[in-house]
């Protein structure tokens, strides 16, 4: 059987052994298991936060790979745990709409509401379905398990509701949804978001960020000098706001949610 | 063999490459290792940090894990390096105390003192032995070299005195030990110390976290409204309050230390 | 074959999925991979920051060892992309001087200047080519490939300019170039620059930290007493100041390029 890498997403961060022992029992049921760190640095409790990192990230993963996403607020609460199998992948996480993103581009072979407890730990704590349900069935799979044995088969999950651009007055209105560690202001507008909208020359569209405009749409920070800002179509597809080598995040004053218009 | 695994413990963080050296050790003496980052962020220098740590989380791993514990205050004096073999384990780590709750709980076969120069890298820093001794030991250990091959057995370690909650005037006087990324904050009481002391009756106990008063001991965040704080029995199986979706230790301006009384 | 690991060296840190990104695609390519972090938290674009640390590090990983080392603050321009073959390692980095220090102490089989995109990802963006160009190629060399398949052979690469302590009045003059997790002020000082200089008895050597003098260079922090501050050869081979359980950073206010001065 070919290698069924197991991808970790989480927003435990590294500051407490809570990755490590979600890893601890991964190999307690997989000795041979291969755990890929994909992120663990999801904002807490941020299910919008880490369904766009998800987005982003999952096709550059191997074939066969099972993503163990928990972002869990509602954590030993009725949420159901699914298990998402697709052409390429499989996809563990709490029913709290992260995975809806996904569902939408991917195609579906089946999703399972993961209750069979022969795969959990034997017991389990209310607060830590991480290490007490997710890991192990993540290993149980990585082992060959088909996800149909984890339980019943459903058709629908929760909806997410992902803030979206609109387009009026001839202006996209974006905003803010990542800045990242080196300070990029990372939009929820897509090129073709822009090109859709009669805005397909990027050397003439304004970009106002909070009140600062910026003129052109760019390719690498390069294009600008040391230190000024620029607007670029970033590594994950997404429009950014950039500084060459510096921190827009700090020129602008700007945080998650502030608003970004795209005009001629 | 069956596979060795070795888990890190370090208050090294990633910030610097002293992990990544550890494991670029490890690799040369077995490039079959397999190496698991149970964590690295125990506050710098903090023993009783790293032993609790180590205590909540050593027996999620698979058996034949070898613990290699670097939480190394005396580093470069006459500290001894021990390595602990028990049952189910190997516990690498210096002679501080850190090692000492995990001997109260598991049946040790030996205790060795770690002298034998020969499994350490041939140039030996003053100042990171996690790079010079513990990590070549623990390779030396995962490829199958037994413990009494290291150094002499000894019969005694040195012991810690982690806080301990008391009781009196009918109230169980605990504290805070621990805050973890989500600002829950983790206490030195477990439910068991509730109940031999007459505080059987959850939903009666009163918690007081300095002069705030909590009613009840729930099991879940979700048990509360969004916002609201709670005392629970957390993941680790010691009783903590947090707040259903948010940061605990925001809310109650608390550190490490902070009282917290438990009583009808 | 003998494993190839990769040892990553980034200015990511880990607050975002690029570093995962990175491995996502490594195993895409070869499964069997292994992959080791170096570290992930040089300073954001800070070339010399990356090239001291890979220069500490390097010598302690396995023979055959794969560096792949982004910290690329001209990622989309034409800054070539170098493999270089040493003895014992490849090394794999943006031509931006990060490798220089390396090229001045191992002995080179050959620079190739890698071009050929059937070793990178079928789409490049302009600002990762961390998970576009470098952790492929990474990948195809972990494989076997041998690095005159990527492209050209050249004779030199980009040089550093990293600060050099120097000698004036008797006194060495150095000054901070890293400072670690621990607070310790690692010096751009090696000892054997004090011997070289007629400071050969570090009894007598006083340390002056921008006006803070310290008398002495010892072995390790507990030459000192708890709290106290003193100089002493550190585990990477620099001098540096610290504070034994303490933090020098915060007791000095250094920071880096605070001088710091070496004297009878």
């Amino acid at each position: 059987m070919a290698i069924r890498p197991i991808a970790l997403l989480t927003d435990f961060s590294l500051k407490d052994p809570y990755v490590g022992l979600m890893k601890g029992v991964i190999f307690s049921i997989n000795p041979e298991a291969q755990v890929i760190d994909l992120c663990h640095n999801v904002a807490p409790q941020d299910v919008n936060h880490g369904a766009l990192l998800l987005q982003a990230s999952y096709h550059f993963f191997p074939s066969g790979t099972i993503f163990t996403v928990v972002v869990d607020p509602g954590v030993g609460t009725n949420r159901k745990v699914l298990c998402v199998e697709t052409e390429k992948y499989f996809f563990l996480a709490p029913d709290n709409g992260i995975l809806d993103p996904i569902l939408q581009k991917e195609d579906v072979i089946k999703i399972v509401d993961v209750t069979d407890d022969r795969y959990f730990l034997p017991k389990i704590s209310s607060t830590f379905h991480g290490r007490d349900i997710f890991a192990p069935v993540a290993a149980y799979i990585s082992k060959g398990l088909p996800p149909q044995m984890l339980g019943s088969e459903i058709k629908s999950i929760q909806t997410l509701n992902l803030p979206v651009a609109s387009f009026s007055n001839e202006e996209l209105n974006g905003e803010i949804v990542i800045i990242d560690h080196f300070g990029n202001l990372i939009t929820n507008v897509f090129p073709e978001m822009l090109k859709d909208n009669n805005l397909a020359d990027f050397e003439k569209i304004r970009v106002i960020v909070d009140n600062s405009p910026l003129q052109g749409i760019y390719n690498t920070y390069g294009d600008k000098g040391i230190g000024e800002p620029l607007c670029l179509v970033g590594s994950s597809g997404m429009i950014e706001i950039a500084i060459n080598n510096g921190s827009a995040a700090e020129h602008f004053k700007a945080s998650k949610g502030t608003k970004v218009r795209f005009k001629y």
